[in-house]
């Protein structure tokens, strides 16, 4: 029996649309306020899905305990309270868009979970704009 | 890398179930108290899901502010404090509703989005009722 | 010890801003797509709060069931599924604002609790736009 | 044209995670302070899905009213309030985990709904931790 | 110059409504199907606010990390995952009802929290069910 | 007949607890991450409360869409998307806690607002934690 489990998880971060190679004028004119050099930031919410197999002795897919320790000590510890452009390693020549931060979450929680689990990752940027990946 | 993205939006309408072809006696009996005649009304809540692929140099599938201007113009101002029943070209016939509403919009999108996106969407009548299309 | 307790409930509506003793012109002009003639309608969220000394014995204020109870009874049968400018009384010739509907909910509920509770109540037109009354 | 509609509805229960074929200490190794001998609780939210075809004439899948009538005759009135250990059949043998709950409720549905309907149930054991069968 | 902070907590925990000088009949006539002898539960939303002056130098009435520690070490840890009627002492001769159960938590906070704040709690014991102390 | 009408608006800014008479290391001891010399950020949400007489005629405290494009113009145009150290006038020397923040709105909005009315602001930095003035 294939079931599929949700944990929810939130990071406060700075953020700016920005490419560098683009003059600032061309980041102003394809982002607009997104791109302020001063940057803005978000509650970010995110939506972790595993799906897998339900064990038949315990009833559960995955220990939820595990799975919320895993998100704190992989996401939450290390992009609350952050700039992502300055502070975050894969930002380093990435716009740190939604759905970029998306599949880098995705990517991070993917390395971590074992192969059996089927893993897709939402992430609320505000509670009007969201992503998932996979698709 | 195909990524979802969501963008939510909303509109007040009032309407009732009611199908031109039936008596009152039959719509009262079929529909109950949501066919009243003097209609009712709903604050709808509205999710529009597009899926593209990740632009390699913005980082996005979609310009979000674009997005939600296509769904203003096209949709909030076409709906927003109207009576579906009595001022909307596509209810002249057609029961009005959350189903038939969600298939309106989506094909209303549907024309004006590009043809490389899928798109979904998801209609609230109240935070318990809701439809989604495609299934 | 006075506590408060507070009950949610709901109902949906068709209305207009409307004032008889003006010429549609003037209605428009002063509220806009709210005087629609055709209506618009809400999902109403109505919020009650009653304050009172806990009783020592059954540790409770009121019994939420014959408060829930009192509200359906008075307020959800007598709102849900209509429309307040065609079919209730009180706004024959008030002008069915949320500050208006809040008011005569609360003459309404007020008439049915006993006099010991107070009695306030909170409104929602939309989840961005709500009254309170008593302020 | 196949369409999703959905109805939300919510029940209270207590409950602990506990397989009676474990010891004490291995139940409380396992599932932590869920193991707890005198029970904790949740305020469960369900969500049911159902996919159909949309009704060419009514224009919907199914009448919401027959959907949110089937859950409470057969969801909420047999849950809620109750102790899902002591007083559920089902979980006489079975850990009350979100998972199996949530698998217990779709097969009940299940045999309710007619056959041409797809079904699939989220269940809410928190706002922060869920379950949805099918995957 | 004085604010008003608030800071949100939650806890899960069973109870049953039940009085021990009452007889059972007279338990299940009162409080229905709230006074299950086998408990059912709650998602506990607690709402904690705190007035005072702001500190002129930190710009901050309390700093909201205390209170949140005060909160987990005082509140949740010693009703999450508890059975009010069983284990918790304050109910051994008192109704665990939401609104005595609001009080025993401003008590506890009361105590704690320096004498020159105000303190008011609001305990959600469903979305829809919820009380105020003081009021 | 007085009664309290609300608005809802909300904005996104970067900014970071931060004293300049104090040390680097004073901070982040008294704030922590919160005082990240790289900023972080929030979706703030903004709740007015208006309290006045409803005029007689039109049924309304204040017209809701003067109120919220006062909101809009005010604070929104001024707020979002803005890193509130760097590029807000009123925080160049004050600390940009929630407490101070809540504060700065409110005196902006009653420089706006009618003297007639009174007016109270609540400003949530997260959904957990969230600022009243006036108390």
């Amino acid at each position: 029996m294939r079931i599929a489990v949700f944990r929810k998880a939130h990071f406060n971060a700075a953020h700016r649309l920005h490419i560098k190679d683009w003059s600032d004028e061309k980041n102003e004119k394809v982002f607009g306020v997104c791109s302020n050099r001063y940057y803005h930031g978000h509650n970010y919410e995110l939506e972790v899905k595993v799906i897998g197999e339900v064990d038949p002795i315990t009833g559960m897919v995955i220990d939820l305990k595990v799975l919320k320790d895993i998100i704190e000590e992989k996401i939450e510890k290390r992009f609350d309270h952050r700039n992502l452009n300055e502070e975050i390693e894969e930002f380093k020549n990435l716009n740190p868009t939604t759905e970029n931060l998306c599949f880098v979450i995705w990517k991070i929680l993917r390395a971590t979970l074992d192969e059996k689990f089927e893993l897709f990752v939402r992430l609320y940027e505000t509670p009007r704009n969201y992503v998932e990946y996979p698709a």
